[in-house]
């Protein structure tokens, strides 16, 4: 357990570190446009209380999706879809924050809905992993049958699945979302795993933008990518939490073979 | 798994449903504050380009934590403090967003952070969720030894630590967090709850407003918090999972006792 807690403890503060080093140059950027903001700020006719209600109501109206940018009347933020998509978010776990209850009543409905809707999609994706995980059984039965070479052609089926869903899940939504959201490359890989990982941040949030227009099948696609990749990163990171399970009982008894810790 | 299937989608729909009740009404006032921001348009020597320009700016000052109240001199937003937060943050898959990484480098090394990170965090979890029902089940042999009434003992030892529970990771937090950051009751509960569910909206967060000034003891009660509570949680969400599936398990039989579905 304490070597187990080092190991923790020393991977977030060499995390930490690295994440300062990368985003610090960055940081003269939005330094640069800090002033930007304070050269406008002097040009205008506006004063020093109407310039913070100014910035206040820009900063509302971004949370609750609202573009800015012309004119054109906006569709409801929370219709029916955005609301079956932000009830996904919540079970999920992924919860972008893109839309969030604003009203008390929805808050608090909010957590008693995910107290009971947490555990039952946690049920429903477990099953769904199973049954993945049959189907990789049943072709390893299926070609083991046919071999002589049996250890081989598991290691082979074991890496041919983790490379199928790979690509289902990662490489086809990153051109989709290449395409449809005019992120690059590494953005899109980034929102894939963010997303699947159910952290979601939502600094990108895909088919959510208030200026595009998303075609027909857009959202199907999104919910069922979701829906299966979930499943299947979450028998992913099991399977890597299992054999960090096993590499920590292994340096146990490599650490101190005689005394117990 | 067809009964536990539409059970999850019914119990989205139904969510859905309710959310859009219930948020529907705050909108009204999100379009009024819209017509506030075109007649604060009109009134002022700003064209639309620089406008725009002008709104762009304050949204990415927004993402980055730059308080734009007064003059005053800021913090940097990625110092290791905040970094250390961030990366815990990205381990514990709450992903407040509140920080993400804008640079390239820092996307990519923040996926492979967490592939590694998440598995190790919940083994870590995993161990104190372990421990706290060691202790659970510790007092309840001790206590069971001195009585007669065994199953009620358990039970009311369950209840205690649910509710001890409840009150350490619930109500204590939820007294500071009024107090330390100005939120009322239902705004703390339901930040306790976001946060500890891993879900993680980002709409409040803790610890991060740049125009307050927080005391020493305050960062590292949070991370405590953090820590403990979310491996209370899951043994809860974990339990609560269990419950579930012995109740589908249950309606299976009921709902057809002959055929196998
Ligand atoms: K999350
Ligand atoms: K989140």
């Amino acid at each position: 357990m304490a070597l187990l807690a080092l190991a923790h403890f020393m991977y977030q503060m060499v995390g930490a570190t690295i994440f300062q080093m990368l985003e610090k140059e960055a940081e003269d950027h939005n330094h640069f446009q800090l002033e930007k903001l304070h050269f406008l700020a002097n040009c205008t006719c506006l004063d020093g209380l109407h310039m913070e209600r100014f910035v206040q109501v820009i900063r509302d109206s971004s949370k609750v999706g609202l573009s800015l940018k012309g004119n054109q009347t906006m569709d409801s933020f929370w219709k029916f879809t955005s609301s079956a998509v932000f009830a996904a978010t919540v079970v999920t776990t992924i919860g972008y924050g893109n839309m969030s209850p604003s009203t008390t009543a929805g808050q608090i409905f909010c957590v008693f809905f995910a107290l009971f809707g947490i555990p039952l999609n946690m049920v429903v994706l477990n099953r769904v992993g199973k049954y993945m995980l049959a189907i990789e059984r049943n072709a390893c039965d299926f070609i083991q049958g046919k071999t002589n070479h049996r250890k081989l052609t598991r290691f082979m089926i074991h890496l041919l699945s983790y490379l199928s869903g790979t690509a289902l899940f990662f490489v086809m939504p990153m051109v989709v979302f290449k395409q449809q959201e005019g992120w690059s490359y590494s953005q899109a890989i980034y929102y894939c795993f963010i997303s699947l990982s159910t952290i979601g941040f939502g600094d990108y949030v895909a088919d959510s933008n208030p200026d595009k227009y998303y075609p027909e099948w857009y959202s199907i696609l999104m919910a069922s990518w979701i829906f299966f990749g979930l499943a299947w990163l979450a028998l992913v990171i099991n399977h890597t939490g299992e054999i960090l399970e096993r590499l920590n009982t292994h340096l146990k008894h490599w650490w101190s073979p005689e005394e117990p810790s």
